[in-house]
């Protein structure tokens, strides 16, 4: 797009998109971000002064891995790190939170860096309602290019990179959950298209036994574990496959779970 | 996972999805590797000497950029680069492609980089079938941290980042393609998943112009063309504010759409 695009806040800075490990309260070893983050992203990361992150303590500790590779332009301590409002438990809150005064710092014209606690911003990831708010103020947004477990999932599963669907978390009541994997199941048979969701580590092992007592035997199910890291696994197979390798899932490592019925 | 992972074969190589630029064909300047590759990415690029590829030129003048930064391990002529069957035009072909030669080198010991022509291979692009081939004979699978259009774009849109579809391209046709909005949307509106969609550059205006004669004032529709690149423009708003910025939409750019109803 090209011409007549308003430009409401001119004057405006860029909401940049950082991207963040894949590693966080993993076991050592832990990758070097040089693995994972471009020079010229971790060179953004280092030069930004405004922040608006999913959890201060946890964006402090990127920003001193970021620091070691390149300095950061002011000290850490000096550093504006706002938090995104954490989501309501149990539910929706009575009213959404106005995250106006967020996008103080980009509209008084300076650059903001949106950073979640792992991974992409906004993608299976809290911050997609500032992203939203910031296009209807007109500021333009800068995604950088750094590690998804979602994306890198989806590449090395192998299932159906021509169309698929995240789906984000399944209910965590047992017959809800079966109740769920069956509609995508059948979704999936009908349409073709793969069926992706994340799982908290520690129910890793009770969403794997459930597609797998679940689903049909022909049915193929991947899983990708602990990507980027020296942990990482990823194996698509079908459900009898799976069944035949007794497989123990860890449930402390982050995964992402896919299925392709045909 | 981590116990009774059948091993078929033991001394087989790596299959490494190596990520690519995004500026294929694109217009100068381009952005340098450094900017949307990892150093680390890069040194397993040079250090490759077997690769399957969906085109040997674009693969040979990638590699080349790699080699500006890291010397590649062997001389670019001596590397073994194959290219994947190209898909059949009109439809499919009477059998599928027998991929299995491709997986020589690997069951032969050594690595092999996949590489499409831009972005993430497997992701929107061909190779999804030799991972899967991979995974069918035990051969590990590595994603690569990299560049990918639809990521990018799905987290810069903030349409909805917590359940999403990619659904590839749209029939060419008019009405066809209209139809087929009206039923994405529809499906949007009651699942509240974002509905993402590809075209081929020349065909962008065409589908811009779909969208918004298509879709109900109140849709939001998310437009990201020349990701990565200096060419970059992300911009979402809804039917009625895009009618409002008489927009020309480049037909040159490669782009990436998202519509979510509500």
């Amino acid at each position: 797009m090209s011409a007549g695009v308003r430009s409401a806040a001119p004057a405006a800075g860029t909401l940049y998109l950082v991207p963040s490990t894949l590693d966080l309260d993993l076991p050592e070893p832990r990758a070097p971000l040089a693995n994972v983050l471009p020079t010229g992203v971790l060179q953004r990361a280092a030069s930004l002064n405004h922040w608006v992150v999913e959890n201060a303590k946890s964006a402090r500790a990127f920003l001193k891995r970021v620091h070691e590779v390149v300095p950061l332009a002011q000290p850490l301590q000096l550093l504006d790190i706002v938090e995104l409002p954490r989501p309501v438990k149990g539910g929706q809150p009575s009213r959404p939170h106005d995250l106006t005064p967020l996008l103080g710092p980009l509209l008084a014209g300076h650059d903001v860096g949106l950073l979640s606690e792992a991974g992409m911003p906004a993608v299976a990831d809290p911050g997609a309602a500032l992203v939203a708010l910031a296009h209807a103020r007109d500021v333009v947004v800068r995604p950088l290019v750094g590690p998804s477990s979602l994306l890198l999932a989806i590449a090395a599963a192998g299932l159906n990179g021509q169309s698929f669907a995240f789906v984000g978390y399944l209910p965590v009541e047992a017959a809800k959950r079966s109740a769920r994997l069956r509609e995508l199941e059948a979704l999936s048979r009908r349409t073709g298209q793969a069926q992706w969701m994340i799982e908290t580590p520690y129910r890793n092992p009770a969403l794997f036994d459930s597609l797998l007592d679940t689903l049909a035997l022909t049915t193929r199910v991947a899983i990708a574990c602990g990507l980027t890291t020296p942990h990482e696994r990823v194996h698509t197979d079908t459900v009898a496959g799976w069944r035949g390798r007794r497989v123990t899932i860890d449930n402390r490592l982050p995964a992402v779970f896919g299925l392709l019925a045909t």
